[in-house]
């Protein structure tokens, strides 16, 4: 089928993967310590990020003041855990679009629902400049878990 | 500010940004008529897509067979018109990541919820191969217009 092959022949090298895999740990870090100036570092200077509510937001001053104002606001203190590196593709050498899924503790949004646990997939689109990895983009969707039960494709078991 | 100076350093030629245009026209023709066989020649062999309710979709096979299965329950003749291609940076040769946003008809889900019309933004990952834009990634996320309210990056007039 062309599909495994296509996933097969589009894998980076072990080191990127590993490095890839540094960055998406690194990721998870900041946030959990609420560190926002160590996930500022992992910005490329064009960064755009889409978040779990559509927002769009481009380039490192808007990706870094909206991330900051939301930690404050409501996610300090609120995990955000990897759970799965989903997939990692190489679209181009020093490209690739990594999907990972997490798992967020409960939060109180800005205008004052309460968000129960829940889990993400994130696309991250990575690029490799200087023999870093940093994130060019981001686009963050809520996992709906009834939805799930209609997915017409068979889930995969856990990697 | 490193912002602009990014996203205008980023910007591809005038004829790759036409290009991109049509393919991001194209897919909304193959959506609005229900022709899943266009649709899939938008998509490169190696296609993942994550959808608006976070269901993660690995290589040509599975995106194709999910968008025709959902097109057929539950979307055909629901309208998905495109507002405005709100940006497209050129993260390699050859390869773009295009925001987009979109006005979706009202629908019914499977599980039996009447989803109003609502707007998204959709992240593609576009490649250039044999002269050719088409769809590496896609991650579509859901508009959450009460949220945007609390957004805390001032939002662009229209382009």
């Amino acid at each position: 089928m062309a599909s495994s092959t296509s996933a097969a022949a589009d894998t980076p090298g072990e080191a990127d993967l590993q490095a890839i895999r540094e960055l998406v740990v690194a990721y998870e870090s900041a946030w959990n310590v609420g560190d926002m100036d160590a996930m500022g570092r992992l910005y490329a200077p064009g960064v755009r990020w889409v978040n779990v509510k559509g927002m769009h937001w481009q380039g490192f001053e808007a990706v870094d003041r909206a991330h900051r104002v939301y930690m404050d606001l409501m996610f300090r203190g609120v995990r955000q855990d990897l759970q799965e590196i989903e997939s990692v593709a190489q679209v181009a050498a020093g490209v690739t679009v990594v999907v990972a899924r997490w798992q967020v503790g409960a939060y109180t949004s800005p205008g004052g629902h309460a968000i129960p646990p829940h889990r993400t997939r994130m696309t991250l689109v990575l690029g490799k400049a200087e023999g870093r990895w940093r994130i060019l983009h981001g686009a963050n969707i809520v996992i709906d878990e009834q939805a799930a039960a209609f997915d017409p494709i068979q889930a995969r078991p856990p990697g």
